[in-house]
């Protein structure tokens, strides 16, 4: 099934206790696709600098996904700078440089208007909403925001929650969107405002899914290090649309595979820098890792 | 099977969100003795001060737990005062008096010493070591310790660990303990010290386990209301120890399905304060909470 994603498009400088990169490919665009094309075929809608390196497109085009929604513009791209602190939990921002992200309009190409799966990553909800007035006929939509939204433009937030089926958020964006830090309560709220899913992320300590049937608890995949934690929710969500694609179901079954898909995908990513781990993967080893998923929970 | 546990006997001033409570029943030795008996035949070792209220060991008396092991001494009863924050994660110790239990020196009556399950409570490493020497007939001992002891008597420490079975400590304790933040590092130090089965607490995170076999998570119940954690950790290692007592088995099976039963009362013990919740539990409601842990977590 086809799947489309829309967000940003980064060079990111990151350092962890582990090591430090500089001018490394990230945005959530890139790590939601790169781990979604492991699963099905993947539609990419972004914008880059006249900066922005060909070899980061060669490598997203080579990898099967469809760039032909990522649009280059004059000036500089989008930048990004963190530092992680030893417990990896804890980031600073050490800069945010829009660049051409600062007017990002995502008009779709004609070749993606039949999406049928569509993940709208943490952009301006004006703007979700407008890739939803393209994508119609879409089936299944996906959404992340963040806290600048959440406080700023808590309006247009609400009418896009109203349209989409699924919200995935961090712990501490369900808190600031509901008021709560029950994260049963949260959820419910959450549920009230539109998404019949919600997907609640914690880090390092796993996943809840709420849907329709109830709760689903999905650990984190226990690592022996983790070097950078940079885009783990993207990938974490291009894990979950992919497998949904790829199943081209969105019942409580597949929705509790998808999360732990998408788990396993997180995984991996934070095992190395940037998407280095993502770009080496093989299916062999995604398999393996969401069979170590039941060796991991079950009793 | 037989169970042991030695460890404090308290009078708890608690406050949280959610109202307070004062001279409320607490300690780790009540916490798991009353949690474990739904599962197995309990025996207690403890001290009270003569301040203590007869009405709360004739409550564990009338639960069917063996008292005998409970010494009354001239003197206050142990006392602590605590207030948890909005998060409920965080708490203030408002006060800690020893009174009685500083002097404590936990002696078994003759009718313990064939206890084959074994819970050392978080009291001085050298006690602990005390009760082995007395528990000639022990078959799996397990035990707590907390920063203070870590800290302050390490030696005595590591001479206990080096003859337990299984450690029960949480996540900031495994750090302590082991200067690395990585729980599967943390885990591998630790069961290198001795214990063979180690399992680290993550609170509302839920918990996991170390064992030959791998690792288990299992995740903590999400609940619509928490009041007070109090007691939570010696309430889930009462049903993980109680469970273990009851299956007669310590295998990989065994001591994965006790964490979801520790994980169970553990659940029950936050809905309500002191050991209110657990006081009135009934046996189905114990197995139903259990089978929703399977819901939970199948995927």
């Amino acid at each position: 099934m086809s799947l489309l994603v829309v967000g940003s498009i980064a060079l990111d400088d990151v350092e962890s206790p582990a090591g430090r990169v500089e001018d490394a490919l990230g945005g959530a665009t890139c790590y939601f696709a790169v781990a979604a094309q492991y699963f099905t075929q993947v539609r990419a809608v972004g914008v880059v600098g006249d900066d922005f390196p060909a070899e980061h497109l060669d490598f997203l085009a080579a990898r099967g996904i469809d760039i032909a929604g990522i649009a280059r513009e004059p000036g500089r791209s989008f930048r990004w700078g963190g530092r992680y602190h030893e417990s990896l939990n804890d980031r600073d921002t050490l800069f945010t440089e829009l660049g051409v992200f600062e007017a990002f309009d995502p008009t779709l190409p004609e070749s993606y208007l039949d999406s049928e799966y569509v993940f709208l990553a943490n952009i301006h909800p004006s703007l979700q909403q407008r890739v939803l007035e393209q994508a119609v006929r879409r089936r299944f939509v996906a959404m992340d925001t963040m806290n600048f939204w959440i406080e700023g433009t808590r309006e247009e937030l609400d009418h896009t929650l109203a349209r989409v089926d699924a919200l995935v958020i961090n712990d501490a964006e369900a808190h600031l969107l509901t008021g709560t830090t029950n994260l049963v309560h949260a959820a419910r709220a959450i549920r009230s405002m539109g998404p019949e899913t919600v997907i609640i992320k914690r880090g390092e300590f796993g996943a809840l899914l709420f849907d329709s049937q109830g709760i689903f608890a999905a650990p984190a995949f226990p690592l022996e290090e983790v070097r950078d934690p940079t885009g783990a929710g993207d990938t974490f969500a291009g894990g979950f649309m992919g497998a949904l694609a790829r199943a081209g179901s969105v019942d409580a079954a597949s929705l509790r595979k998808a999360v732990i898909y998408g788990s396993a995908m997180a995984s991996f990513c934070v095992e190395r820098f940037s998407l280095d781990r993502l770009r080496e993967l093989t299916r062999d080893e995604i398999e393996s890792r969401f069979e170590a998923f039941y060796t991991l929970t079950r009793f």
